[in-house]
């Protein structure tokens, strides 16, 4: 295992503690607009100083929140969970949120119903991901003469094995029967009924703060929604730097960090040990095309310091991921998801969001994309697993150098198991076949074998075994095509 | 700048210590194969034992060597000098040797002469790569009924401003008139001349030890020519593991390191205080294809632990790379060039060899990826700048926190100082322009991109303006078609 945290690469204890501080300063002297009357009640009444709808948190009050947080929790899907935290290797989920998608064809198009089946599929079946979510919300193909909330939390239901993020928050888009509060409730309790577990995490989702240092009221509506029914949160924050957010990289973080801090503190005064975890997707903005860079060293630079932030406040860090800014799946693409996914694979991160298949700042979902990043995560990983010095490889090592002399052949019979321990060998997806006349001719170009993985995991896909009244449920919110023949 | 070493991720002090205790057992009882006469004399008069073509070394002969290797040197170009070592930041070496081009219109062909001088343009135009080098060697093109060691080495001194890496080494191929060892000197003397320079390191070269443990009697002509005429030398180790070192990265690491070891320790006894540098390209081996693979994740672990081996004998670190598995400049060449490259890029490295261009395992290079590898260099160069901490950008990021406050906006009429301090604007290669579809059409495909800056720097290329002398000099070995009309 790796022996320390890369974020020890790009800050000393001193300069997370000077991070620290001046969140703190932020924090309790400019404070954070919360949009949501009752959460200022709850600061109020522990203490902290609310003017208007400017909450200030100081000191004290954020020890005693950060005290209850929890290290690690569980998360349950259909036939299996996922141990979630500061104890455990990263967990990857994918995409999501994305208006397009690029087809393994080249072309772009709206990302529609079609879309979202499809991806679930490909991520139950993949060995990488272990959290299901939407690769896009409230998409074309959705009734619209109905509330759309339910229904897509349905769909996810049906076709997961794995522990579901409900990417998708109750908006005045998609459901107008009652308040945003009450829509996020009833997604909730409508899936502690399907698994028919009330004492178990089952609906983890995240909501975003608005740079700078506040919490507009739909997702202030979400927040207290998810901790009245005592499922875990990520507070998420996304700003641009020198627009929502200070030039610098130290502002950045500052200021993110205050804005997320103060939905952890009110999270644990409502509801102590709820499981809640860190997220940052801020990055930088290349101001000569007004656009957050996603594939940028910048982006990794301030996932990194949130990374230190979070393990020095113990919140489990959920941070991103396989982005980029490319629109294609090209060389830039590469290199974009290596360098944003080397932050969190090479520290104590409890969760990759946007772990593949984002491209295109946010705006685009590639199937190619997807099952190539899938192959940088295991590159990562084997990274991760570190350099084996255990006294076994010494030894090891030593007889066979000294068994096979110089000039000598370690080629033998049989393939020691050290071998095997060491070496990743990558899936098909990555050429390493040598380049050759017939080599070139046989592997073709990369998205090619993306569509072969793809076509071969479409195959393997089947649905999860649900019980007769989990159908009944879902079908009462399904949409028309999608419900189960009873 | 990084906090600390990226190898400290992987290693701690104590593994280091481990690794070196290894190598000092093999190198004292497993012992070296030398392949020359005279250096066997060499050690034995310093005390070594030598058992017929084997030499062993003790820790106390390895730490007398080890005392006088220079922390730094200065590489002495046409019009510029690099300083190269343990108080620089890595000096990036292009792409060399490879038999194979992949050119712009996706097509492969064997490299040419033609092919050699394009990249002595691009390099020489390059604002990331520091020393240049011969893409390949003994290519078609050449006038074979002559030697054409020389006639190589005076057309990269013809197109070079830059310090110059002799890639070339003079073989039973190339140099025909005498042995191999006065052919290197050979090279090193008309190198001396062309520069007027006696008294500085003009004509840095490298040469490859034989894995495992073996020095072969060509490199050992080379390695007593360098040392001779007192240039600085690069003892460079390429093992697979699991072929020619053992199945385990340790293995292979301690072994690999013992034989440069050797090299090392000889050139300070025939020397003290000659300018070496310690290079691995070894990596592992895919043994379904028997296959040598430069873009895994492996090679940058076994380069890691090199580099922390180098930095612990205080020998300047030499390594790869901008490499890689894949045949075309795509999604998986884009992953295998941040994955090796992010080795050398976070760590105390002197000089990053195969930085820019090499791909399928050694065999090829792309015109198309050197320029795309360009810029991940300059991004991990950002990554290696880190995190701004300073009073100053803390004091400047929280009195703009303050002025803003929640919901306020940063963008004011000038651009701040410390955002364009903070915050690299990748260059046209790197589409950032936001996924719509006027900028999918303007932007076109990643090759386009690079073809389109290949062809501006092809344009901006300059020969460097040689005097009279030199270029008489030059003309006694230019191949037929590239004397200078004088």
């Amino acid at each position: 295992m790796i022996r320390t945290s890369l974020t020890d690469v790009f800050f000393t204890k001193e300069d997370v503690e000077k991070l620290h501080e001046s969140v703190l300063h932020i924090l309790s002297t400019v404070g954070v607009k919360i949009e949501n009357e009752e959460a200022r009640g709850i600061y109020s009444q522990h203490g902290a100083r609310v003017d208007g709808d400017i909450v200030y948190i100081d000191e004290a009050l954020l020890n005693k929140a950060l005290k209850t947080v929890p290290d690690n929790f569980e998360l349950q899907g259909f036939d299996r969970s996922v141990a979630i935290g500061l104890d455990h290797d990263p967990v990857i989920i994918p995409t999501n949120g994305t208006p397009l998608v690029l087809n393994f064809d080249g072309s772009y198009s709206d990302t529609d119903l079609h879309d979202v089946i499809n991806f679930y599929k490909l991520i139950d079946t993949s060995d990488v991901i272990g959290i299901t979510s939407q690769i896009a919300i409230d998409v074309p193909g959705l009734d619209k003469s109905r509330d759309r909330y339910l229904p897509q939390l349905a769909l996810m239901l049906k076709y997961s094995h794995k522990p579901i993020f409900n990417v998708l928050t109750a908006t005045e888009n998609n459901y107008k029967k009652s308040d945003l509060e009450t829509g996020t409730r009833e997604g909730i309790q409508f899936a502690k009924k399907f698994f028919g577990i009330e004492d178990k995490y089952v609906c983890y989702s995240g909501g975003c703060v608005i740079s700078p240092l506040a919490v507009g009221w739909e997702s202030m509506a979400y927040f207290m929604g998810e901790i009245k029914e005592n499922q875990p949160l990520s507070i998420t924050a996304c700003s641009m730097t020198n627009l929502t957010a200070p030039g610098s990289l130290f502002g950045s973080v500052v200021q993110d960090a205050a804005a997320v801090l103060s939905i952890v503190v009110l999270s644990q005064l409502m509801n102590p040990g709820l499981p809640c975890m860190y997220t940052s997707l801020s990055s930088m903005t290349d101001m000569r095309y007004v656009q957050l860079c996603m594939g940028a060293p910048e982006f990794s630079l301030i996932t990194l310091a949130h990374i230190a932030l979070a393990n020095y406040y113990r919140i489990p860090a959920r941070m991103g991921g396989g982005l980029g800014d490319a629109f294609k799946a090209d060389y830039q693409a590469g290199v974009e998801s290596t360098v944003g996914l080397m932050a969190p694979m090479l520290t104590q991160t409890a969760m990759i969001v946007h772990g593949v298949g984002t491209m295109g700042s946010f705006n685009l979902t590639s199937y190619e994309k997807f099952i190539e990043d899938e192959e940088t995560i295991r590159y990562l990983k084997r990274m991760r697993k570190g350099f084996d010095v255990s006294d076994d490889h010494q030894k090891k090592a030593l007889k066979s150098i000294e068994k096979t002399g110089p000039r000598g052949n370690y080629l033998s019979g049989r393939t020691p198991k050290e071998y095997r321990e060491d070496n990743y060998l990558a899936s098909a997806v990555f050429n390493r076949k040598g380049c050759k006349e017939n080599t070139r001719e046989e592997e073709g170009d990369i998205r090619d074998r993306a569509k072969k993985i793809y076509d071969a995991r479409m195959d393997s896909y089947k649905l999860p075994d649900l019980s007769l009244e989990q159908k009944k449920l879902l079908n009462t919110e399904l949409p028309e095509g999608f419900k189960f023949e009873i």
